[in-house]
């Protein structure tokens, strides 16, 4: 069943900018990185250059998870995770929804095209939320 | 052969408070959870509840990674890995240097014996760093 994420989290999501994704290394062991994401729904979405490790981890095994944090103290956090997939196709609109928030503008640049993602080597790495927690100090919940 | 931390990552990490911490679920997939920890050294030291799944987690496959960010643009994070182990024998120093930074305290709190601690279900993670990165505008490096 597809997860319905509830308003408190997906407006914690749209809060927060940034969130640490761990994949899974061909070792089992995890890889984390620091990421800025934007939401679409009950997605979450990175866009990442092709050739990083993360990006082998998801084109492997096809999942991942994302731990957002609020940046005062208590730290409220919220970790998402769920089948994760490498988009290289219609990722313009994504792309741009993320830029929008790495470089803090009022509104998305203009969407780039796939041809034009990938000649610098940008892909959208995009999560289905299917798992929600631990949760901490967020309200709403 | 063991690592030594660079003044500018230990500085990084005593600077900060809070981390994501991943360990590796009985599946593989990555779980993770917002922690505080101190560091000691080469190690980082989180202290949990004994019952939590992460310890399961460690005491399995005896590995973590702690990935620490600053709380503003661009938002510096560096990512700690290495051997991990639970630790239940002389833990009260470490325990109250953590506590000394969740709670905010100016010096830490008289450490508890191990059978106190054992009696609230606390223990300690700890993590000997052997793998730093990826590190992201953290000064110095």
């Amino acid at each position: 069943m597809r997860l319905v994420l509830a308003p408190y989290l997906a407006e914690f999501l749209d809060a927060n900018i940034v969130g640490v994704l761990a994949t899974e290394r061909p070792d089992g062991r995890p890889r984390q990185s620091l990421v800025y994401y934007a939401r679409d729904g009950e997605r979450v979405l990175v866009t990442t250059d092709a050739a990083r490790q993360k990006v082998a981890d998801v084109r492997r095994n096809a999942w991942a998870s994302l731990c957002v944090m609020a940046h005062d103290r208590p730290f409220p956090s919220a970790t998402f995770a769920g089948p994760a997939r490498i988009l290289t196709q219609d990722i313009g609109v994504a792309t741009a929804a993320v830029i929008q928030r790495v470089a803090d503008l009022d509104e998305p640049p203009e969407p780039q095209s796939d041809e034009a993602l990938a000649g610098v080597g940008r892909v959208i790495l995009a999560i289905e939320i299917e798992r929600v927690g631990p949760v901490t100090y967020v309200e709403g919940g």
